[in-house]
């Protein structure tokens, strides 16, 4: 099977890792081919930001030509998962979402450590709206930004572990999900640091997406994931940009 | 003082009809600009024309370029206020929140009549976001699309008295919230034939835009909806674009 | 208009104190009349004096003879809106309730300042009962008693800024609102020392009181807050009282 | 020992109703004192009524001068426990809490069926605050004032049948809580006809009195429902009123 | 009456003194009849103990011949109320609930003090099934063994004392619940280190097991807890075990 | 890998289907060993008979002397997870869990249709207790009861469609949930009629456990799940039982 796993931000070099730990966690003949979207933020670390990393992801999608069994939605905390659901008939995984469930299997309260705090707020709405909050001991903040993961993995994992073994020791959880895709391939070095299953949504989402292909299901059309009924839409798919500092 | 009014289709009668509706509820001295998305759906109906919507309700604010005190977005249930309170330093309304919130003030609980069944679960996730959803008694379709209510008012009037009569019947709402932009006018004729309040969600956002205005409050920038970091973003403003049918 | 905006205590200089902090909220056009009730505590800090006061709160209502437009419940965290919607056909706005929806269009969370820690339990259950509890950070008391607002206004706000500053690092409130209609005018005061929006819940519901009235908009009548059914009320209203120490 | 039970509403009858009901339920050696507030409605049936009544009701138990071990408000989803808890030492129950908690003890839900149907929000509302509602299946009303429970028990007797069924059909209810203090008495009769046991909310209260008094446990005075605080108070207790028409 | 009150470890010291416990708090002429399953663990601390305990104490009830008037299950946060509850018609009292509902008429939130931190998702899980969690200000761990509240008292006292201490001062909890069979016995000393009330869940049991029985209610039958339809079961009861080290 | 799917009845022709629908799902290389405990109800209906099952399952699985990669508890809505989960070192996968989260991944809302109608409050406690109730519609009862889905699957299915199709029209349910382990192999009949994507939970633990294993993820052993301590147990392993009907 073909899995499309989407970066929600610009950069090149994310995508790659992304794509990378995509295949690591893919069972054998499974194909993963990682999107950049073609505009947006080179981050995604705000509201602003993930709007347009929503429409910015739909539109990549919505332009392979090719056939694909599957696509993940490889931000943390972003919008717009629901909308590919609408526009794909094939299984659509958001990581927040993998990441909780497969938490959610194996303790009975699960954290998220993320990179700057004001993404905090996005993540807990994302998991309140998938009905997956319940179970989440908190979202903490490691205070690294998304391209310092890049650039600095060392103090990453400083960082991300501090605020890890807090999550353990004060909000009793007992799994810690990577709040972000660019977290991608440090969860076995966490979790020697910390004790406690680390998750990296990434390989959920991708284990995930396969168990669904496998299982021959996919997206409820009854309701709320319906193809969108036909109409006059101008700018879409939005195929030529022009980029401008805002 | 000048608050925009942003319609989320790119229907242009929509637009003057939302705008008419904000101007009869300001107060004198209040200029309502009303302005329509450059690109998008011409209703929006579902998650994908939504997250398109978010993006362009952001374009058009963000290259409008004289002096405004506050914005109203005008969809209901739609995304993107959290996109736009970081863009802008002063207040933003969302219409599902301010005829919620209005709602609340006077009534026990509220229900809102929407338009089409699949915009339901999004209204619901908005006020479930806004920590507004407890007081809700449900939320009802009335199956008229956004455009059928330019187009036969009357037979819409109909089909939301209908849903209206349950909702106080049967679901018990002690208020009803016109769940659509394009509802704007209907509430008095409705108001006479369900004996209940009937909210129309612009007028609600004017006057608590006008109130935050009044009262020198704007967005908090402390943490969630701080202004975004600056970094580098292609494709925005997104000032041309290919209009393309998907 | 005229707004009546009544005092829960006896203490004629804080009434006076909230009748001046109304008008300075109030648009060009509305009156202001504060009322004291003619009995009950001289400050409301419990339940006992909070169920005298929303007797007397009604009482000093239905007793004023002269039309009126709204009628605002200035005290934070007390019972009586809802007996008070009942005998009147205007709107009434509770201060606390009017706190926190402006707060919450401001930021995604808010934390009240109250005085004497005993009133916090009052003001959760005044929030959640009103259905605007979901995005309350916390309720902090500064240890101030009522009256004491009053006589050191100084020793007052440094009390109140400690306990802010606590709940936007501790508890993530983006929003404050002042737990008492006696801290009337200190709004801006702790605002400049905060760093976040402070909302006194006085001009909170004046705006939100004139905003009913230019809708048109008043009390629904068809279940919870329909008129009370005729029937034998002895005591009632409660015009001549003898004073003794419990 | 002895147990005040305080009726709500002015009408002695009901009173001594209420005070058979309890005596019957009390074990031996417990004797029963049932008071009639000094003032109020004939009659509770809203919030005004309430408010009017739980002032009442502090006023007849702070002046009754003998020794007691506890005090049961004997309304339905009435307010002024939590004032109550504050004037006295010893344990304050209210029946709506009561028939809850033992219907918990039996059933996995209750459903409550009441007088008029204005009432059922405030009983919702009493159950929220007091941490008993998630296990509420519904709470219906069988249209019956309080007035008429005792005119035409016959009757009454068929229409609060008749929502006891639909709540156990419908509702999945397994215990039914009658829920009016007037219902006194119904409860044996109700039950043969239903087929699953139906709670005397002023049976329950007067055990779960007997309950905490025989523990040596009563109300927590460490925050919440502390001794008011000294302080000038006009008009309580109110011993002389003048009694007129509204 | 008669009372069963079954203990669900195995160890004799241990049922004697929950037997002692519940006698005291009994009223005249009730017998307490303290039973021990005959297998299972020395003393319960985690979910694979609790589940034997569950059909341990089912095992002992069953088997018990004489009649009983009812039956209290001695565990704090254990399984196996429900299924005792299909088992028997009489009515069944599990101390956890028991205490939670005893706290909640003396406080407006309760902490539990408990042995092991592994006990605490136990406790909470149970309140939460019981719908009895709204008000559980914590559930706080002593790190006190179960035998060890045996071995030795005056520390298991300190160690309880701290924790409820800190549930008081950090939590706001207003009254004390101690988490455990085996701290029957030490509420009295732990009120007075605390100064809030201490419920110790056989009392609380027992109480609310007389006070059912005196109302003549015992479970309801129409649905969760209906008898077990008859067929074919094995191993049950289970009269015949052969003790072997896991 | 190995997976064992444990049956909570004694059937040998359940646990054979069971098996079958687990081998079904399973990938290549996946070696699927079906397992049936050794004594407990021929049919699991109630708590009681779930009780049995709890420790019955813990004992069938502790007693099994091959190695092993994950475990499946193969009853809807049973207890006995958590004791599992302490007592291997492997995943355990409940059905009920499985069959919810794979629902959440491709609709807004799912329903359960299960068994008998005194079945379903277990299944709703299951669900809370998981944290994944939030986005169940409804849990519905077809009335066949667990031996009936073998003796007449055509009847079942009937059943079975019925109530889904209530689900879906009535309680916008987007996604069924089969409730039953002895519903395995009916998804593709009643997908047919439904409309809808119809889960099995037995495929769906499947798939979840080979992801778990794929990721070398398993058990958080911190806190809840933690090895049992070692101490005295009597009665464990049940190896010797001797059959009696009770």
């Amino acid at each position: 099977m073909k899995i499309l796993v989407v970066n929600v931000n610009t950069t090149e070099s994310m995508t790659a890792s992304i794509g990378r730990q995509a295949q690591l966690a893919a069972a054998p003949g499974t194909e993963i081919v990682a999107l950049t979207p073609r505009f947006g933020a080179e981050s995604v670390e705000g509201n602003f930001e993930s709007h347009l990393a929503a429409v910015a992801v739909m539109e990549v999608v919505s332009t392979y030509t090719e056939p694909f069994d599957a696509v993940i939605q490889a931000g943390f905390g972003e919008h717009g998962r629901e909308g590919l659901q609408e526009l794909v008939d094939v299984p659509v995984v958001d990581i927040t979402e993998a990441a909780a469930m497969i938490a959610m299997l194996i303790g009975r309260s699960y954290s998220v450590v993320t990179t700057l705090d004001r993404t905090v707020p996005m993540i807990e709405d994302r998991l309140t709206l998938a009905g997956l909050y319940t179970r989440c001991a908190s979202v903490r903040a490691s205070d690294v930004s998304v391209l310092a993961l890049e650039e600095d993995p060392e103090q990453a994992v400083e960082a991300i572990v501090v605020e890890a073994e807090k999550a353990v020791r004060d909000d009793r959880a007992e799994v810690i999900c990577l709040g972000c895709g660019g977290m991608a391939g440090l969860d076995e070095r966490i979790q020697q640091r910390c004790g406690v299953p680390v998750i990296d949504g990434i390989s959920a989402a991708v284990t995930l997406a396969e168990s669904l292909v496998s299982m021959h299901l996919s997206t409820s059309k009854v309701r709320t994931y319906a193809t969108p009924r036909p109409k006059k839409i101008t700018g879409w798919p939005i195929s030529a940009v022009r980029s401008m500092q805002p």
